[in-house]
């Protein structure tokens, strides 16, 4: 048995001798690398913590010394050591999350996979252990030096130096990279630190490294039980991380070192107050294709050969990212008022070829949605067209600068929302379920879901030529599907995709729902039910055309890949309704829940969300459906409404 | 005339004398308190950027140079010298903004109040400007050391910090204070600053104060025409308000001493990269009311007696947050573990008496609401009932933090929003009508909307009690309505305002619009239509009263002090057709638009949402209702409906 094996929880690494813990170390990476390879997952940001786990948790009771992890995909070890080993079926249903949960361990605390909110996480926390008469418990946080590029950091901090009662423990995990080496200010400096000559001579010569400051650092120095320690030494850069927020300081120190990590973070946890650890690492450590990979060092992984790293099994299938890629450097080319801008996610988003061929028409700001909004206003207050690519579950992050900022200021900014929908095996916080619902309340946004490349192209040049309003741009993870070509286009650019004979349903299918809702109609001919299907393109706002076809069907049938509740469903709903249209409208869509990790269909077959159950509910519903009744002018008011006289029973089906 | 009548335009201020400015000056603090002390609005901010505003105008060329003022609320001096001295109808309907508005002015770039946000404009809008050649031009950000408590000004330094191509001058506006006092550690160090015996010494003796750092700074002080200055003096205190950013720092400055400003910001102008010039400055300075006062330094006043600062004609009326003001101390002494938290606001936000009885149980967390919600969630963790007092627009900066750190890991945390709905004065970024729907997007979340007093304490006392889910309680500015009393309670807490003889129309009224819906349901009476009046009290989740009314009446109206879009009614429309009820929905509430400044019952109006439109527009529906039928059971699916057979044609009205 290896000791890994033997590891049912924290508190059987008290036994091992320092040897021991170097070859526990050792298996873990092997273990990481054997399963991630063949499960896919975040593979570098692990190898990156195996040393610093190892010690947090030797350190550290969890869970009544809660650890908080931030953004919590470099959680696999934590979960290795509290007693978590089955990766067999990591991020799929009823295997492991990618993330901490607690409904699987007691030493889990925060789900969330958003940046930056483990030191806010940690303040509550500490404060609160403080409160309730258990200030003799620690809590650490453990945040990568891509997320203090986040403004709640900076919150958090301000915070958090100003209440010093509390046993709170902040690592920073300083690996020089977010999904990419992180940018700004405080990245240069963290370089600095790093290549400073005094760490690197320090580190190779494996001593023990550690620094405190100034005279409270000095009474930690002393209070440290067993007297002093000559493995501290002041370095020439006289700078702590934050020296204008006053916070103690530790570091650096080289996070591989076992030794030297468990040393200064038993320094820190008797400190007996706020205390920052700055540990320096390498993301992808001790897996050779992780770290020469420049880009993100295998960040996250599909399926891999774990030898070489290379990807085993993946298609040639067209990624949506891929074709947004294109339709953005095509734009670049034919102007140069367009920029791009990235939350840290340069690579994923799909901006790299923009970047290579335009190096400075790229900001990369950093985890910092909220600036990448705001600032993007100003540039396009200044006359340029900001294209911000973020992932849709991250655009939360930004609702009150896209609404203040950009709207507000009829900002000509063009948002693109890659991972919109169910993405699957990242769970409830990675889900870009919420966007369409959010943005729509937005005054004066113009939202595009394409079904298809071809439409994502188009949209996407359509979007960047607003130039009073912002635009989105949304579509899913993964391939896009075949073209999906339409029999019309109407003067206001809505597709009909599928016509039948009689107009019983009109269905309208959000984005890629289309495809959905052409089976939908396909499966409701062979019923003898007649259907329409529409795709408008532009989500919101509401097309005329999706108002027309309504007063002529039975039933309208919404289709979008987001939340029921408040989605764009309600709003054609209004729609028709101030339009004097009283057809009745069904809104399909997500429930109004959090959805754990899972495979796209499995969440969909969940919610309801196949072409069989759809069809099936549609035709018992229309078996009881009232005859659909001609338009009538719509009233001047924005809100109110007409009641359209009735006709009698309905007429369809066999009833 | 005076000197400022005689100022049409900023360019008017360069022929002036040092002696000339002085008075100007001082012509303009007269101006203010006169002027604001009759209509109401920002005094104590504008008091104290009286100097500092004239030396801006003198160095730079707006609006060639874009001003950009953090929260606008110091706007007032601005308008003054760029064509704006009519102040007689202030933040009314025709009369200029209380925040700078480019409908004004060509003078203004940023129109929002929400605070933190100018240094990612200014980011946003130097880089544009360098882009597109005109780099000679120079962006300057005014902010509050306040403001700087708010994590976007570190996203935003993050990045200044790494593009030194543009023209960009960053004036920390520091007197100390955002409503009250800043706080955290970045105010702890500002203080240092302000009181170092240095600046001290060399203000008292009326000295210019400015300052440079390292080799840098001697190059810019090299390069300023005119040789050397002999006001350029070392400080012993070592530090840059950003030291780990590298962003370089001219200061301390006095900002009331009119010609070390302007020599400061000249020198700041002629360095050619972003820059920090730290103004130290006196809010409410030369109006010894406001000097005087030491809660907030008259930030924001109504009406005032210009001499004593006494409040003119102020009612006895109980304030809504006077109410909660009281609810939150009782609770307080019945449950330990409740705490409040504010973002800054601690008086405005009624936690003023809370924290006088329970000194250490208040967190003002700065400006910094992202912070406040997710730290909350880390309260709740370790057992504490947060309640976070804050306005209900500057919710929106926190939606995610609501999602992801309360809603998903199912904290109880209770938030309290002031200010919800249309507000008036203080124009678009002020009104709270977005919280209403974007907060039912968020999974299991409770939202509680009081009509009256009575309503507001014993829902906040049923809001603390949940423990597994967030809670909201939201009400509007102003004063409490007389008690609305109901005829009966239901078993679901849904109170029965009103009820006539005949079941025609049932009247959803969402916190104090159950008055209007009052007013209405009277109105239609006299016209003999029957309507029912219910206040749900919690307007989220849907009510099962709702549903068993609806299900008995010919139409429901819900009315909402929030948008239309995706606001409440679409959900109560949602939850009958799921549980079967066909009876049809108007959605009353505000439309998809920025509202400007005017008094709430002037845009109310606007927006349709008075008693005698309301009935004109149901009497012309309810002659052309279908009859109501009787609800059927619901599906298991959560998006299935059902639809109702129809029994003919309407049977109410005189049709």
């Amino acid at each position: 048995m290896s000791l890994l094996e033997g590891i049912s929880g924290p508190r059987d690494l008290d036994r091992f001798s320092s040897e021991e813990l170097h070859i526990l170390a050792d298996e873990i990476r092997t273990f990481l690398v054997e399963n991630v390879s063949r499960t896919g997952g975040h593979l570098g940001p692990n190898l990156g913590v195996v040393e610093m786990t190892i010690a947090l948790h030797r350190v550290f009771d969890s869970p009544n010394d809660p650890i908080i992890f931030d953004t919590g995909h470099q959680s696999y070890v934590h979960k290795l050591l509290t007693g978590r080993q089955d990766f067999s079926k990591l991020r799929s249903r009823g295997g492991l999350a990618g993330y901490p949960q607690r409904s699987e361990s007691s030493h889990d605390v925060v789900e969330s996979s958003h940046a930056s909110s483990s030191l806010s996480w940690a303040d509550g926390v500490s404060r609160a252990l403080t409160r309730t008469g258990r200030k003799d418990r620690h809590v650490v946080a453990v945040v990568g030096d891509g997320s203090l590029t986040g403004g709640m950091t900076w919150e958090a901090l301000n915070n958090i130096s100003d209440d010093n009662d509390r046993n709170l423990v902040i690592v920073v995990n300083d690996n020089g990279r977010s999904y990419a080496p992180t940018i700004g200010g405080m990245a240069r400096y963290l370089n600095r630190v790093r290549t400073a000559d005094s760490y690197k001579t320090l580190r190779q010569s494996s001593a023990h490294v550690s620094r405190l400051f100034g005279p409270i650092g000095r009474a930690i120095y002393r209070g440290v039980r067993g007297g002093t320690h000559g493995f501290l030494s002041r370095f020439t850069n006289n700078v702590a991380l934050y020296s204008n927020l006053d916070i103690k300081y530790l570091g650096p120190v080289d996070g591989h070192d076992l030794d030297a990590m468990e040393e200064t973070l038993r320094l820190a946890k008797a400190y007996g107050a706020p205390v920052i650890v700055h540990a320096i690492t390498d993301k992808g450590r001790g897996f050779e294709p992780a770290r020469r990979d420049e880009a993100d060092q295998f960040h996250a992984v599909g399926k891999i050969d774990p030898v070489t790293g290379e990807p085993i099994g993946s298609s040639d299938a067209v990624a949506w990212t891929d074709v947004f890629s294109e339709a953005l450097v095509a734009a670049g080319d034919r102007r140069e008022d367009i920029i791009a801008m990235t939350a840290a996610m340069l690579r994923p988003t799909g901006l790299q070829a923009f970047a290579q061929r335009f190096p400075d028409r790229v900001y990369d700001v950093g985890i910092a949605e909220q600036h990448a909004v705001a600032s993007a206003a100003g540039l396009a207050f200044g006359g340029i067209h900001p294209v911000v690519a973020i992932y849709a579950t991250f655009m939360n992050r930004a609702f009150d600068q896209v609404m203040m900022d950009v709207a507000l200021h009829k900002a000509g900014v063009t948002f693109v929302l890659d991972r919109s929908g169910v993405t699957g095996p990242d769970g409830p916080s990675h889900h870009g379920i919420w966007d369409l619902a959010m943005l729509q309340l937005v005054p004066g946004i113009r939202i595009a879901a394409p079904r298809d490349g071809e439409r994502l192209r188009e949209l996407f040049d359509e979007a960047v030529t607003v130039e009073d309003a912002p635009t989105v741009v949304r579509f899913p993870k993964g391939s896009v599907p075949a073209a999906l070509d339409a029999l019309e286009r109407l003067s206001d650019g809505t597709d009909v995709l599928y016509r039948s004979g009689s107009e019983d349903v009109l269905i309208v299918g959000i984005g890629p729902m289309a495809h959905l809702a052409v089976d939908v109609a396909e499966r409701l001919r062979a019923q003898g039910i007649g259907a329409t299907v529409v795709d408008p393109r532009w989500a919101v706002p509401i097309q005329p055309a999706i108002v027309e076809l309504a007063a002529s069907h039975r039933l309208v049938i919404t289709i979008e890949d987001g939340i029921r509740v408040g989605g764009v469903g309600t709003r054609v709903r209004q729609v028709l309704r101030e339009a004097g249209v009283s057809t009745a409208v069904d809104e399909l869509g997500l429930p109004d829940e959090f959805i754990d990790h899972a495979t796209r269909e499995q969440i969909l077959a969940d919610a309801g969300l196949t072409a069989p159950k759809i069809a099936q509910d549609v035709v018992s519903q229309v078996l009881g459906t009232r005859v659909p009744v001609a338009r009538q002018p719509s009233d001047d008011d924005g809100w109110a409404s007409h009641e359209i006289e009735l006709r009698g029973p309905s007429d369809a089906g066999s009833n």
